[in-house]
């Protein structure tokens, strides 16, 4: 029996006060919405997103999964119907979510699936610590559920109900369209409500049942203010993770992760570092505090920062080492080189034991193309070099301190390219005679 | 009826073992004293500060309000009593405040002085989470107070009252000042305590009332454990605020903002962000983490960091671009610019769509003046350069990579300053076998 | 009477999952064992440490104290044992401490010390908020304890009592090893337990007592959340000692010190700073934001970062100051000298009110050894001057913006190095024309 999702994305987010769709909005580096396809994932066989009209973003974070667009605001029954095309005759289980409930695991789902089996349609319920005006989920004789009431429309022994409504729903996709199109928009909002189809069901002599979710999971997001809770949330979960496979965070509050943060074993990260979707950290590497990462590789036993910045594209070779105030992009240190300080390596390749000398720059950018460094193996790059791209130094070359490096270099040579030293006595005492009345002068 | 506020800020701080009076420690970038300043010049339409002897720098904050000075330390009372030369002749309310319970709202001010119309005397109080050893308020029969009494004077049936005194009185000034007058000092400290007004006013019989407010407003700040923990709560409010005009903050918590920060719509700021005082961010910017913003506009859509730091008089032009490890000091990047890469640009204006290298520098300063650097539209200026000023490059302009540039260079002009290459085959292989004994020899 | 202390640190830290033994693991720049060390230096005459088989980093960290080797794993009760050769012949009390419980102050050992001057035996224990799988410490009659037993032997009113075993034991030399080797290993484990000796002292007619510690004082660390939880511990206490000092720590909850961190009256520090060990920070004294500092020492108002990263050896002046983006490693900078804008400066001595300019760097390594740069009093180093050691800068000397200086400077003299400019006139416009159809062919 196959199972799909249907997942209600459509949301402007008002409260959002944002130009982008609230499913785009991230949580550890990745949209909502691709948090809640990951879980979906695991759960279900097709998944279809409901989108609204001109949300290009979203259809392409929704890739390789169906999307259709809901073009007319009618509520959640109204968005849920918008995918009935899309699963014509598709017999088996649908659920309905949410994209901004985005952090509902799959092993949840699976229980909401596994309680289908023994009812025909199953809700996702919590019991949060305050129930405040979440809508409330009234039981049935049967051990079952009889329907959902909104708070506004609760009496006050069905308000003294502590099962609160989620809003996901499961059933067989031909009875769930059938609930769906059935719908009725006599209410205050004049909307068709998802929820409505459990007393649809038990209207039918159909038995419905609740299964019960932890809130934190269920935990809905409205607001900046929400979803800054859920990113806690989320990090809270993914620094423990890392700790867990003997990863020392040392304060670890201070960390960011993204959800697919890769960190080995005897792997320490200071404090106060930051790290973008795309990275993976081998065992026994060191990350010292403030250190910047995004879709880069750090092989064993390397050391970053403080103060490195490892942009997409990098690679750091095993025993290598990443000082302060160095910028890597889309350059491959080999093993055990180094770049200790004041730095910016881009598009380059610097081959295993070579030596980037502080102040080193890759000029890879002429305004109009980028181009490659080549740096050989074992080469000695002097203080505040410049090397013009495309450029490459053989193994075993060394760049004097000071040099602007605009040729190739063959293996073993050095290079050179600054001015002679001249120096004029007395020169400097005879400069701040003349500018120190002048200075004054200056002043207001 | 005009209203007027005195405000104590004598205070030398013992608690706080600092050089500095208590009043001009900062929170959210900007001294106690005129956090309360800014409270009051809501609901009040004139201020006198109580200094001590030599507070100039308080002087100066307190600006342009009166200040008068307390040359002994007699007690709040004494305090207080030091303003009415200032306010001689005035008829309407006075109310006393502590500069060292700064956060006080205008709103409770406003009820402080409601209630005032409606008795003779009325005093702000609190029930705190725990009252501890804060003086007690003593209810009369009248519905109002009786008295303030302290806790080590209070009986063990007073102790049991939750109403503790905050300490800020607002009466009608010619009683105000015959009360303050008439204050005894026959107490175990010896001072004259401003609250003793309240039993004053009874005797009287005058009648006088509380205002309860809530505790975190009546915060009073004795030691610097105290001022991190009323910069936290300032903090929360500062980040809610935002969050709440649709900026995402991803990490909230890591976020240093300052009282006059302006944040737009679709604003994210990263974690490990710190924000000084003076800025204003428009709409659409993304401010990446490790970023350090003080006294600076950026306009729509500009992007800053990681690791970029604004100092004041900076301003970034629209979809403008500054990137890691780049100080911007009173320069004026223009529209679509960018400084990408490890640059200083002080004193400088850069026009829109020129690009900065990586590693340029402005030399703004010989030692004894600053000057600028004027760097026209759609310049393009290679890694490493060295900008002497005062220095103008015209439009389209070309800085080849690695110069010293210490003359104007023309629009559209290509500009070299660095010196020929020179490769010598074999020298590096030659260095290293002659260096590396030599290298031996010296280690110990 | 002397006393001693038996420190069990033969832990691999299974949990911790990490090649370094558990002891080993730091907790504010510290290993766990030094913490433990210096609190019983503090009540004991002799320490010894247990160890495991090659563990020679944790021999290194114990000395000078004398450390001896546990073979096999035989339980708390074996491992303590292994110390009794190299107390041979000793008489005094001694206690047996866990390096994974290395937060109990002196304080609370010289409490177990006097204690022990009353019983036979003394335990420490402990009442935790959640007694949860903790073992339990059996009352006797006689007011003191008659055993610990561990909870899952413990029957439903045994776990029912509140006080909790900590393990660390005190008792008389001779006696405690007499009991140490009558232990059976009898149990689930086939250990033999420390804890046992409480029963086994009874069994023999003696008395042993329990004394309480505070349960935040005896936290065991065994895996690396639990290391983070103390590090949050010991930071918290840290911060609050330094500004009971007379320190602002505007966020301290973004501040990491270290064990050893000494911070004057009147220090400003900022949000997100990070202090390793070995750091002296003297009066009026302000670290901006994400500042890095390890064993150095900043004389009176000094004022670094933000983005300053200062390493080991170095010292900056009274008044000096160190700005955005600049690196000292083993540097002295003079009074009132200054390095304000993206700067590497290794290995060198600055005289008094030098400045050096943005982008200065010191070649001080050639690939083979390191070199000093001493630069005098007053000198002016111009922006982007590459300075290559080793070399001598005499005082009042200026190094012009952009120069590469490899040979000394006499005082007072004028140094150039670099190349003579020249201005290609419309050349830029013709590289564009050139290059914008290349360049757009060159996209896919």
């Amino acid at each position: 029996m196959q199972r799909a999702a249907i997942l209600l994305a459509a949301g402007l987010g008002t409260r959002m006060r944002s130009s982008l769709p609230k499913a785009m909005h991230p949580i550890a580096g990745r949209p909502m919405l691709n948090h809640l396809i990951a879980a979906c994932e695991e759960a279900f066989d097709r998944i279809v997103v409901v989108t609204g009209p001109d949300m290009p973003a979203l259809e392409r974070a929704a890739a390789p999964h169906a999307t259709v667009v809901q073009r007319e605001r009618l509520g959640t029954g109204h968005a849920a119907l918008q995918a009935a095309p899309a699963l014509e005759g598709f017999e088996g289980d649908v659920a309905v979510l949410y994209a901004d409930n985005p952090l509902i695991p799959a092993a949840t789902l699976r229980r909401l699936l596994a309680a289908r089996e023994g009812a025909d349609l199953a809700l996702l319920a919590m019991r949060p610590a305050d129930p405040a005006r979440y809508g409330r989920v009234i039981p049935h004789e049967d051990g079952g559920i009889a329907r959902v009431t909104e708070w506004k429309d609760a009496t006050e022994a069905e308000r003294a109900i502590t099962l609160c409504n989620v809003g996901v729903i499961c059933a067989a996709a031909p009875r769930l369209f059938a609930w769906l199109r059935a719908l009725r928009n006599d209410n205050a909002a004049g909307e068709y409500y998802l929820t409505d189809t459990v007393a649809a069901a038990r209207a039918e002599g159909f038995r419905a049942v609740a299964v019960e979710a932890d809130e934190a999971e269920c935990r809905g997001i409205n607001s900046r203010i929400e979803l800054a809770a859920a990113e806690a949330a989320v990090q809270a979960a993914l620094r423990e993770r890392a700790m867990a496979g003997g990863a020392t965070l040392v304060r670890p509050e201070s960390v960011t992760l993204s959800w697919d943060t890769v960190i080995g074993q005897d792997v320490t990260i200071g404090p106060d570092v930051f790290i973008g979707p795309g990275v993976t950290i081998e065992d026994e590497v060191r990350v010292h505090a403030f250190s910047h990462l995004e879709a880069c590789t750090l092989r064993s036993g390397a050391t970053i920062g403080p103060f490195a910045r490892l942009r997409p594209g990098t690679e750091i070779g095993a025993g290598a080492r990443v000082g302060n105030f160095v910028e890597l992009k889309a350059a491959v240190l080999g093993e055990g080189a180094k770049a200790n300080h004041l730095s910016y390596i881009g598009d380059a390749t610097v081959g295993a034991r070579s030596n980037i000398g502080a102040g080193t720059v890759t000029g890879n950018y002429d305004g109009f193309g980028k181009y490659r460094t080549v740096v050989g193996e074992g080469v000695f790059i002097g203080s505040n070099a410049t090397l013009v791209a495309p450029l490459t130094l053989g193994d075993g070359a060394f760049v004097a301190a000071g040099s602007t490096i605009a040729a190739d270099v063959a293996p073993d040579a050095m290079a050179f390219g600054r001015a002679r030293q001249e120096n004029k006595e007395g020169r400097a005492a005879a400069f701040r005679a003349e500018r120190r009345p002048v200075a004054k002068k200056e002043k207001p």
